[in-house]
């Protein structure tokens, strides 16, 4: 069988404040564009489908409206599990009418273990679970770590196991050894909240969410198919995109996506960047993080920058900030007040001060010493 | 054939604080019993499923819980629309698959000129809207008022009336003529948002939701069910229940549900109250309204209050609240300074000033006077 894989669509996100609604219904006429061209069985959706537990209601009707696209429009299966940043419980809305278009929404540990009977393949659907649940459910209060937890639902699950089939899990969780960005949310502490690579061996593919680059983990028959969409500069070099997954042969293909607006890191004086030679070959409506080379105080800097950047996501320096020699501590230290006065009013009015404003400023001095003595 | 009517559950709502999910639980297993018991062909749920249209988790779970023993364990057909109160964003996640077990999830203004075409009645379900949608849906600026909105809705049904079929109207919104209480959202302004009844008649029956009470409105062909729960105090004299219709002969006969605890307003004095003979003959599980007849200050009247009555709602004053003799402003006027020391010493220390404490007041005193002149 063929199935499409993706994850992580978190429908509502926003990228330092820019709306993404555009960019993900760009990534997503695309991904089923693909799996319609790819006469796929079913798509693999492993979880984060908002980005919030209580998404807004822009962002409901936007993934009302693919859910119905791809299921009651183009029926395609869809077999989707929650994760993290999704509430199990709203997801569960309708979910027990779903089924019968052949859309399989799981949201509780113990569905896992009914595995999705297709003809020659079970899909075993794991939601995102927190150890409580596993303690519930197996009624062992020696279920504390996550591995722990992952080992004795796959133990349960190989019991189910069809020999005559192939075995699809889909799950969303950190699997150790995988490397992640900084727009994940973090559900390790110490790193055992990791499940080792081993515990899923035993399948023909895991198809993974949570991570949101596709090169997070490698290993031959579990990945993480990564977002649709680039939700942070720490992914601005990962491309996005989806595999899709033959089962018999076995075989993985990454169909990349195009995004709407790409994000780009870039580093050079500010000069630089305010040359048009430089910024006439980028693409202008994309995302970027800016990072300047540049020490010296740069006034108005992201304003003049925003002239030809419309979308800056943020700003840096490479080099860290350094404040011009006059103005620098060491210096400051070895000036006499008259000179301080006059530096610093050339600095502020970019003019010198005038004979008569001396002549004040020297006699306000001096009868600023005479109190003191 | 023949339905029952109900409306205004607000799933999630509360009483003064107090958690109303058993009670609407309770209130549920009855009517589902009722639907049973008089073998109806289907549910009318006239809006306001939730009483947020942002709900908790545990309001999602209640009501997802409540529709799915309805339709999927009962198989009772069930056409809801949604209320002022509800999401309709929200409540139409998983709408599109519903029908398919004849539960209709009405949330959008065009969706009411599609009846539901049943062997020999047709339903019409309205779900609450604002003029503005009108004025979109008829491209008219004109609908400005409720009421000339709900009557180009109402024409425009009339066009797909089926002469052979009865006519149900399923609505949410204010009838003039109607009674309301304090616990409806008032969606009048002046009056302007009222629906005159004339509008409707042409229906073979009118389901209506948004008061709280039955006897609301009493139109041969048009009711409000009420809510099944009291919401509150304004509400304590109504009996709640719902509504069976028969379309053929057209009858409507009314049925009570039992509540998990009443709601009740009881006028009497504090002594009264607390006498054995008069609370044991009472219900002192429900919830109550206490208004008392006295005047003066009790201690601790709430605490003392709450031994017998564990619900207290509210606590009011019929006669006002009066301070006692030697507190009140015309005896105090007249009161000499060491005096009034003597008296507030007293109230306050539950004894009289000492010899000494008297010569330090009257030293204090004194030198106050002194000060002055």
């Amino acid at each position: 069988m063929r199935f499409l894989h993706t994850a992580d669509w978190h429908i509502g996100r926003r990228l330092y404040g820019y709306d993404l609604t555009e960019a993900q219904k760009t990534a997503f006429a695309q991904i089923e564009q693909i799996a319609l061209d790819q006469h796929v069985d079913g798509i693999l959706l492993a979880g984060d489908l908002y980005d919030r537990s209580l998404p807004a209601e822009t962002a409901v009707t936007t993934l009302n409206e693919m859910i119905q696209k791809l299921n009651l429009t183009d029926h395609l299966p869809i077999y989707a599990i929650s994760g993290n940043h999704d509430s199990a419980t709203r997801l569960a809305t309708g979910a027990p009418w779903y089924p019968a278009t052949q859309f399989y929404m799981v949201t509780q540990l113990e569905a896992a273990f009914k595995p999705i009977e297709l003809a020659d393949t079970q899909i075993f659907s794991l939601p995102y679970f927190e150890p409580f649940a596993a303690q519930q459910y197996f009624d062992d209060a020696g279920l504390v770590q996550l591995d722990q937890c992952v080992a004795a639902v796959v133990a349960k699950m190989k019991t189910k196991f069809d020999p005559t089939k192939k075995h699809i899990l889909i799950a969303h969780f950190f699997v150790s050894g995988s490397a992640t960005t900084d727009s994940e949310t973090q559900l390790t502490v110490g790193g055992l909240a990791a499940v080792p690579a081993a515990t899923l061996r035993d399948f023909d593919y895991v198809a993974l969410g949570h991570l949101h680059g596709k090169d997070a983990l490698h290993e031959p028959k579990m990945r993480y198919s990564g977002s649709p969409v680039k939700f942070s500069l720490s992914e601005a070099q990962q491309q996005k995109g989806v595999f899709i997954v033959d089962t018999e042969p076995f075989q993985l293909t990454f169909i990349p996506l195009k995004p709407l607006h790409d994000v780009h890191k870039l580093t050079a004086s500010f000069d630089e960047l305010m040359t048009p030679a430089f910024y006439e070959a980028l693409p202008l409506t994309d995302y970027f993080g800016l990072t300047l080379t540049d020490v010296k105080p740069i006034p108005d800097v992201m304003a003049r920058l925003k002239t030809v950047y419309k979308n800056i996501l943020s700003l840096d320096r490479a080099n860290g900030y350094t404040l011009p020699e006059t103005l620098q501590q060491k210096t400051l230290e070895h000036k006499a007040p008259l000179t301080l006065l006059s530096d610093f009013y050339e600095e502020i009015a970019k003019e010198d001060l005038t004979e008569k404003q001396l002549q004040w400023a020297k006699k306000a001095l001096a009868e600023a010493n005479k109190a003191v003595e």
